[in-house]
């Protein structure tokens, strides 16, 4: 799908007005202990397509919701999003020196102090989301809910638990159940909490929660596919990292086991399936529609 | 001060009770990912005083408080104090092999798995203490006051704090007001939270609250104090770990400041206001006082 100038556009405008939200809500950098704010704010800042917080927005609004109370949020799923690559570059995981160009956090700031960032963000996700308590008192319970489903889908039955499996079983024949559950784990459990935190804070029904769920499920496990195929057919020109990666660390991807044609007509079927799920719903977001595919079918 | 028979026989039966609480929230050790929920309970099960839970309770009794809504705050407050101890114990931070006799979480599991779990206890405190919402709806907004002092106390501006002031020091001479900043944030922070919580889930007020946050801040210092003392006074038998750490690691404590006379004084005094404070609240728990002085003046 080639996308217009205008979503571009959209697209751009809408991930500077969450770097100015994200920056907002960063701790101010002064104490004793100045250097973990300046870590916090070296890993939050390093750019990123802002995915999360922007679906939790666009659910939102697809639902009427129009509030502050999505503002804390937004900064804590991105907070969250963020501690797992810190803690994921360190040496004792993926020992990663370079991210999006620039050098990883505990390459800048010292092992102990990427582990304490890490930390750091974790707990200050929080600490924001509950923000939202002070912003609108009067919706505690809603704000309750959307706590429950932001907590459960970071941990062990959510992206914690995903890299778990995904360190367990790495340079391991992996056969495609469990791989099904890394992806939806890993990657999709981040999506599901932004989209359905939206869809919580604006009020939506609980049946309408768990379409959204199924809805960020498929786009998650469709990305990563996409992911996989990405690795075997584009270039590192394009994608700005090196291609084969998957082949090198001996994965087992939905390539490796499928092929690409098989894997590319997968992604197809299960992102018609979200958008379709997604007309389901109530009211209409055509940017979101337009996000979801440009993800879906991106090139890098 | 010497404890009496009927002291020891409930502070046993208090950490018992304390322990099959833990256990209950505990998750289950199941699923593709059932090594994380084993090395959690490795590490939150390996003993300890279990004080953060313990003063939790007692101080919400102070204050009338007779409900379950506490209890998954219990709960978290111990898997906060625990993660930090796993992360503390990593190799790039302290290094250390064993805990309470107890090989550490990331020797046992691997030091991948050691951040992990880490990662797991904290997120996992948090969805812990979300359980109070389904438990006590009705009591959304006093939970969402609670959660707030408990992010707030555990992270940048409190534990989390201490420990990359701690981690920056190591090894430095130390002026005073930096001390007492690490004594507060590292060791005086989770326990404000503890009684905090207590006070706030009771219906304390905020006249109260603050009250409470005081005592605690003196029971903490002056609980890091006498450890301070024991490390030069006590010996290996009676403490159980090598003494005279502080002085071959070049630490700043109370006692290379002010020396042992003087560090003790300060203890009795603190202890001394932190019950004066105690007794300007409403309502009396003679076990709560006997607990804090046998803290205070602990020989080991």
């Amino acid at each position: 799908m080639s996308l217009n100038n205008n979503f571009s556009k959209m697209l751009e405008d809408k991930v500077k007005s969450i770097e100015t939200l994200l920056r907002e809500y960063l701790p101010a950098q002064e104490g004793y202990q100045k250097i973990i704010m300046e870590a916090m704010e070296y890993s939050l800042m390093a750019g990123g397509k802002r995915l999360r917080p922007m679906m939790m927005r666009e659910v939102y609004s697809l639902f009427g919701g129009t509030g502050k109370v999505i503002e804390p949020f937004m900064a804590a799923i991105e907070m969250i999003h963020t501690y797992s690559l810190v803690h994921d570059d360190l040496p004792a995981m993926d020992n990663d020196e370079y991210r999006r160009g620039r050098k990883t956090t505990h390459v800048v700031y010292g092992e102990d102090m990427g582990i304490l960032a890490g930390d750091a963000l974790l707990n200050f996700a929080f600490e924001t989301a509950f923000r939202a308590f002070e912003l609108c008192p009067e919706e505690s319970l809603k704000i309750g809910n959307a706590l429950k489903v932001l907590g459960h889908k970071s941990g062990i039955y959510g992206m914690i638990g995903g890299q778990v499996v995904d360190v367990k079983e790495t340079g391991k024949a992996v056969e495609k159940d469990v791989l099904d559950t890394i992806y939806e784990w890993k990657t999709s459990a981040l999506i599901e909490a932004s989209m359905m935190v939206g869809a919580i804070l604006a009020g939506a029904t609980k049946e309408e929660v768990e379409t959204v769920e199924k809805v960020a499920s498929n786009i998650g496990i469709a990305f990563q596919i996409q992911d996989d195929i990405l690795d075997v057919s584009s270039t590192e020109e394009v994608l700005g990292k090196p291609i084969h990666s998957d082949e090198k660390n001996n994965k087992t991807t939905y390539v490796t086991l499928f092929g690409i044609e098989k894997a590319s007509k997968i992604v197809e079927e299960m992102s018609k399936e979200a958008i379709e799920c997604l007309h389901k719903l109530p009211g209409t977001n055509a940017y979101l529609e337009d996000l979801i595919l440009s993800l879906i079918h991106r090139e890098k």
